[in-house]
């Protein structure tokens, strides 16, 4: 029965800026094309709900990591009548029998070959259906290993006959412009390019796209930055902000007499102030590590999260604002245009990806737009 | 299509474990009842499930934070033939209408009241329909301040008519058995309790258990204990593990040059090595406070995880496992007997509760019992 009367948080999802940030992206790349990584659920935000407001817009092109994600996308796109290559980064899993290459099948998904294995298992599955190749250049974690490019060098049989849609690799250390590791990758990329003749090649996550050309190759597939988040750290953000998160006052406490408040009595008041609760806590995503860290917004008062976040329930010191304004009913700003997401991540001591996707299920979800 | 042969890992909730904690701690209580907090969706292990098991084992009070969470356990237990008590801990919300209030009447819920403004409310709505009474002694969160405690203590009728089930507090440092607030507010109850005469009553959560039957009162609420954490840290865990979860290794690399792994290129391999990437990540609840501090075991090896935790992926250096064991397809445990949650919580430098309830929605599920 979610709803916002009810509900003790309301989390808005601005559709029309999450479009607006892929357009800009898409605008940056001098004609390359621009896809968008949608695992994870959006980054926590609803992958049917961003396909679908990104398909209408034009991106093409969309990524997850698991099959179960790949076929929520794919369906909630058939269910609009829209259409799209769906990439599916975890690979086909031969280890575990056919059931994820039949899927990638009957759903036309593009599975990621991240390995010889990975390529022989697909080959004798069905050449024929589009596929894409991980190289890795520096990460360590899926994609070709050296070795295997190595092999494939010397017999190109190995990829004879495959359907590939694109060969794509994943940088490091992207939102580092100055490393050198950056080059090394690119570098490493295009050798391994040579294997694959005639395929069209996918580099550049958010950050890479502001690194400059030489990373846009036919693809770019950014996430984090089209969910409003800066790809250029110390710089200004160019992205519009997508969420916005409010919690409900449920109570407003006047305190007159020395007390704690919170778990483990971290927090001492000993000047008269007033407590309000909301009922948001870490259940919610509202990280732990905020305690006596994180701040709010009310009626364009900063109000500080004092003592430990519980599970459910958030306290803010709410003295310096009015009494009209910080009381129960009201909506305190948790993120949004005066406590942007990566001010919340940094408070945390994490990154805005990890904050994004820890976004709880408890809250009442709002899509906005205007185009819908 | 979720299943254990599509899905990157498997998170398996052992019902029984659940159940004989619950005894254990039933147990304890010398005959005072033993209720369940079954908020956040019993810690993220999911309330349904929960509460169906524990309703059939006895437990009759089961604690919620929201109204969407209540109704929820309320239309499980339904369709189980089950009854139970579903208290709401976050009140009617009377600032935002009638809503809450009249799903409580609709659902058989009982509400918490946490003010002298929620009781008025109640009263208006419907006095004669069960409610708690919520009185803080030290959380400066949700309930009856001092104030509002000697309004009532002055004025009798301004509680009259109520239908209370249950006078509750809550504990700020239950886990710290030396601390005097624990029996400062165990007095503080005790005079709030004067008001109420006749009235049942609730302090203990899992810790308080243990400092004793002074806590006991007329109803316990455990919640962390019953999902296999340590009550009593620094001393041996009393309770069951409750669940385990396992990671699939999508690929292993073998790795004989000097090179780095994952994002920011934090940790790097000088020797010969063998990286193992598993298919979990932050947005799975695996937390990235743990990137290079995690471990896991894999056929009784003990194996560390390095660099940094991705969105979807984990990296854990194998070389120390044969290869036999460490290889594609072959699973690594990640929570279970080898690697206790608290052990992991403590690794992610937060609490067993919060990596709990952050554990993600991708995971293939598996709900074990004997006994249904």
């Amino acid at each position: 029965m979610s709803s916002a009367e009810t509900s003790n948080a309301i989390l808005t999802i601005d559709l029309d800026a999450l479009v607006a940030n892929w357009a800009y992206l898409n605008g940056l790349l001098e004609g390359a094309p621009c896809g968008a990584a949608i695992k994870a659920d959006a980054y926590g935000l609803g992958a049917g709900h961003a396909a679908v407001a990104l398909a209408k817009a034009g991106c093409e092109q969309f990524f997850v990591a698991q099959i179960d994600e790949a076929i929520v996308v794919r369906n909630c796109l058939d269910d609009a009548g829209l259409d799209g290559a769906i990439h599916m980064l975890s690979g086909p899993m031969p280890e575990f029998g056919k059931a994820v290459m039949q899927a990638c099948a009957e759903h036309k998904l593009t599975p990621v070959l991240n390995s010889l294995a990975d390529i022989a298992a697909w080959k004798s599955f069905n050449a024929a259906l589009a596929c894409d190749i991980h190289v890795d250049t520096g990460m360590l974690r899926l994609g070709l290993a050296p070795g295997e490019l190595a092999a494939i060098a010397g017999d190109a049989s190995l990829i004879k006959g495959l359907n590939i849609s694109y060969v794509i690799s994943h940088l490091a250390c992207s939102e580092d412009a100055a490393t050198a590791k950056n080059k090394q990758q690119l570098q490493d990329f295009k050798s391994a390019l040579a294997l694959f003749p005639g395929c069209k090649a996918s580099l550049a996550n958010s950050a890479a796209i502001f690194l400059g050309p030489e990373y846009f190759f036919d693809l770019a597939r950014p996430g984090i930055a089209l969910y409003g988040a800066n790809p250029l750290p110390g710089q200004p953000n160019p992205m519009a902000q997508v969420i916005t998160l409010q919690g409900k006052i449920l109570q407003v406490r006047d305190v007159d007499t020395p007390q704690t408040v919170g778990y483990g009595a971290t927090h001492k008041i000993t000047a008269k102030g007033r407590i309000a609760t909301v009922g948001v806590g870490y259940a919610d995503g509202y990280m732990r590590s905020l305690s006596n860290k994180g701040f709010g917004f009310i009626d364009g008062f900063k109000v500080p999260l004092v003592g430990r976040v519980s599970m459910d329930l958030l306290t803010f010191d709410v003295s310096g604002a009015p009494h009209g304004a910080a009381r129960a009913g009201a909506m305190i700003e948790l993120i949004g245009p005066q406590v942007p997401i990566d001010a919340v991540a940094d408070a945390a001591a994490t990154n805005t990806y990890e904050l994004l996707t820890g976004l709880g299920p408890r809250y009442h979800r709002i899509y906005k737009s205007e185009n819908t």
